[in-house]
C-alpha cells in the first residue's frame, strides 16, 4: 500500500508492526485535485515567498459561506504557518503579557506544548456530560463553571470546535452565551476550528468568531485545509476575524507570518476549498461508515470500551475505564496489542483511562484495530492480527 | 515565460511593468531532482506531520562535510520552518527574558521584523570597510566596535555569514575572534548561513558552530536550502550546534517547532543537497557570469553606480550615493525607471543611498535593468526597456 512508502510521523513514530492510529492523519490519498495543484504549483518553480492569501482568501470565503452560512470580507483573512502557529501567534498578539488562560478539557494535547510557549497560567474547565441539555451527545461547555472562571479573571480562551478530542460541534446557544460571558469580562477567545470541514451529516457547526462580533467579544478563528484534506505537513492555515476590532488585533501578527507560511500549502488549500468538496463529502461518508463499524464491533466484542461517537471528523474519545485494561490503556494496548492510539492523560483533567482513536482509514484497518483490542481484553497476545 | 505564471512576492507585489529584482527568490527553474522530489511525495500522500529530520540530517550533514570540511553530529540538526523561524526561536530558547542584542549593519531588514517578536534592544554595528584588512572584499566585521559592545552588555549577537547583502563571507580569522569575544562575554550567537550553499568560486565559506564550540561560545547556525536552490516558500530549515552545550539550548526549542516544518520541504530539501549539486554549481556559475555582465555594463553605462561584488549568493549591494538619483534612489528607480530593488534604508545603519539587486536572473533582464537604470539618469523615462 502507497501509505506505507509514507514518511510522516504517524508511519515513522512506532515500529512496524505497531497498528498506528494515533495522530491526526488521514489514511486516505489525497484529494486528486490538490495533487495536481501542488503538481502544477511545482511545475511552475512557483516555489517563492507568499505576499499575503491571495486566492486562499477566496476560496476559503465561498467555503464557509457555502457550508456554515458565514459571510466573510476577504481582509479579515490572515495566513499562518499552521493552525497551533495561529492560536500561538493571536494569543500573542491580542495578550502579549499573558494572563491568565481557560481552556476546556479533556482537549487536543497540542494546546498543552503551545502554552509553554506563552506566559499564561492556565485554568482547565472540564467540559459537562448532560445527555439532554445543551451540547451535542452529551458533552457540551460548561458554561457555568467558564463564568465562575471568568469571575475570577481570564484574559483568554482557547475553543476547539468542533471539540477535539469528542468530536462535538458547540451549538449556537453555548457558543452566544460564550461570547456574551467573553465580551463581559474582555476574554480574548481564540477558536481551533480546523475539523470544521469534516463535519457529518445531520450536524450542524457554528463559527465562532460572527457570534463573537455579534456579542461584543474580540475573538479569531483559526483553520486550514490541513485536517480535512490531510496537509498537515504542507502548512497554511487561516486566521480569521469578523469585525474591525478582532482584525484589529489580528493587524499585531508578527511581521513575517505571512513569509512563514507555505506557497506549495496555499495552493493546495486553494484546490481544497474550491474544488476539493465532492473528495471531502466522500471522506465523510467513509468516516462514518468506519465510526459506525467501530462502534457496533465494539458493542459486539470488547467490554467495557465506550465509544464517544463524534459529529465531526475522524477522531474519536474512548471511556476505556471500564475496559480491564489498567491505569493506563493507551499505553497497554501500544505495547501489548501492538495498537498506537493517544494517550487520554495528556489531553487534560478528565482523560485519564480514555484514549484517541483515529478512523480514517480503510474499514479493514478498523477490524485489525478491534481484532487487537479483543485479544487483550481476552488475554492473549495481540500484535499479530 | 513560466515565471510570469509564478504567484510568488516577487511577481505580486508590483504591476506588471516593473522589473522586480528586489526579494531573494530566483528566476532560475527549480532543479529537476528537487522537482521530481516534490512530485513524488505528492504522489505517495506523503503530506502529514514530521516527527524529526529524519533524511533531511543525513543530507545536510553530508553536504556540510564535503562542501565546507564540517562533520556534523546528526543529533545537532533540529528542524525550524524557515530560518527566520530559527533565528527568533533559538533566541528565544538561549535567552528567554530578551536583553540587549547586537547585529552588524547594513543587513538583511527581515533581522529588524524579526526584532518585533523579541524582547531585546538593539545595537547596530556597521559593517568596517578596509581594502586591505580583515574581510573579503573590503567589507569586515568591526572587531573593536564588537569588543566595545560587548564590554558594555550584550546577551545575544545575529551574525549573517556570509553577510545580506554584500555577499561577503567572513574570514576565519575574523570568526575566530567573534567567538572568543562571544564566549568571554557569555553572548548567545546565531549564525544566518543560509547564503552559504551559493558560494562562489575561489571563496571560502567558514560555518560559525565549530569556530564557536572551538572558543568555549555558544551558538547555532540557521540554515536551509531555501535560498540555494529556491525554495523559499517550501517551509524546511535547519538549526544546528556543534557541541553539546549548544545542543542543549537547542533543546528547548518550543515542542511544536518540528511540525511546523513541511514535510514537502524536508524532501525538496533532501533532494536538494543530496542532488542538487550539480545544479547549485551551473546556478552559481550563471550567477556570477550575471555579476560580471552588470559590473561591467554599470562600469560603462551607469555613473556613480558601485557595486559591491558578492562572494557568495545572488544578492548585490550598490552604492548609490553618487549615482545623481536622490536621497531615495530605491523609491526613484521603482516609482521613475519601473526597476523594483530593495530600499537600502531598511537595511539599518549605514544603508541610505544604498539598494540591494538580485542577479538570479536571465542575462537579458540584467541588461533591461540597466538600461532602466541609464535611462532614469540620462533624464528620460524609463520603463519600457
Amino acid at each position: 500500500m502507497l501509505r506505507t512508502q509514507r514518511s510522516s510521523l504517524k508511519w515513522t513514530r512506532f515500529p512496524a508492526d505497531v497498528l498506528p492510529m494515533f495522530v491526526a492523519e488521514m489514511d486516505f490519498a489525497v484529494a486528486s485535485e490538490v495533487r495536481d495543484a501542488l503538481v502544477e504549483r511545482v511545475r511552475l518553480s512557483d516555489t517563492g515567498y507568499l505576499d499575503g492569501p491571495g486566492p486562499l482568501a477566496p476560496a476559503f470565503a465561498e467555503f464557509a459561506a457555502d457550508r456554515w452560512g458565514w459571510e466573510i470580507d476577504h481582509r479579515f483573512i490572515h495566513l499562518a504557518t499552521d493552525v497551533a502557529t495561529g492560536v500561538v501567534e493571536s494569543l500573542r498578539a491580542a495578550r502579549p503579557g499573558g494572563g491568565r488562560l481557560a481552556i476546556p478539557t479533556p482537549t487536543y494535547p497540542g494546546f498543552f506544548e503551545m502554552l509553554q510557549e506563552l506566559p499564561f497560567e492556565t485554568a482547565q474547565i472540564p467540559l459537562r456530560a448532560e445527555p439532554d441539555g445543551l451540547g451535542a451527545h452529551g458533552f457540551g461547555l460548561d458554561l457555568d463553571a467558564i463564568e465562575a472562571e471568568f469571575e475570577r479573571g481570564i484574559d483568554a480562551f482557547i475553543l476547539c470546535n468542533p471539540h477535539n478530542p469528542h468530536g462535538v460541534a458547540f451549538t449556537r446557544e453555548e457558543l452566544t452565551r460564550l461570547a456574551r460571558l467573553a465580551a463581559a469580562h474582555d476574554v480574548f477567545v481564540v477558536s481551533d476550528e480546523i475539523h470544521a470541514p469534516l463535519l457529518h451529516r445531520g450536524a450542524e457547526f457554528v463559527p465562532f468568531a460572527p457570534i463573537a462580533a455579534e456579542a461584543g467579544a474580540i475573538a479569531a478563528i483559526a483553520t486550514s485545509a490541513s485536517k480535512g484534506w490531510n496537509l498537515a505537513g504542507a502548512k497554511c492555515s487561516v486566521l480569521v476575524a469578523a469585525d474591525e476590532r478582532a482584525n484589529r488585533v489580528l493587524a499585531g501578527l508578527p511581521p513575517e507570518a505571512v513569509t512563514r507560511t507555505s506557497i506549495l500549502g496555499l495552493h493546495a488549500g486553494v484546490a481544497a476549498f474550491r474544488d476539493g468538496r465532492d473528495w471531502l463529502d466522500r471522506a465523510v461518508a467513509q468516516i462514518e461508515a468506519n465510526v459506525e463499524l467501530f462502534g457496533s464491533l465494539a458493542a459486539e466484542r470488547l467490554p467495557g470500551v465506550t465509544l464517544i461517537r463524534p459529529r465531526a471528523g475522524y477522531l474519536a474519545w474512548l471511556d476505556l475505564r471500564e475496559a480491564g485494561l489498567g491505569e493506563h490503556p493507551a499505553r497497554e494496548l501500544r505495547v501489548k496489542a501492538r495498537l498506537a492510539l493517544n494517550n487520554g492523560s495528556s489531553f487534560g483533567a478528565g482523560g485519564a483511562g480514555h484514549a484517541r482513536i483515529n478512523l480514517a482509514c480503510a474499514p479493514d484497518t478498523i477490524v485489525r484495530a478491534v481484532d487487537r483490542i479483543a485479544s487483550l481484553q481476552n488475554g492473549t497476545r495481540g500484535g499479530n492480527a
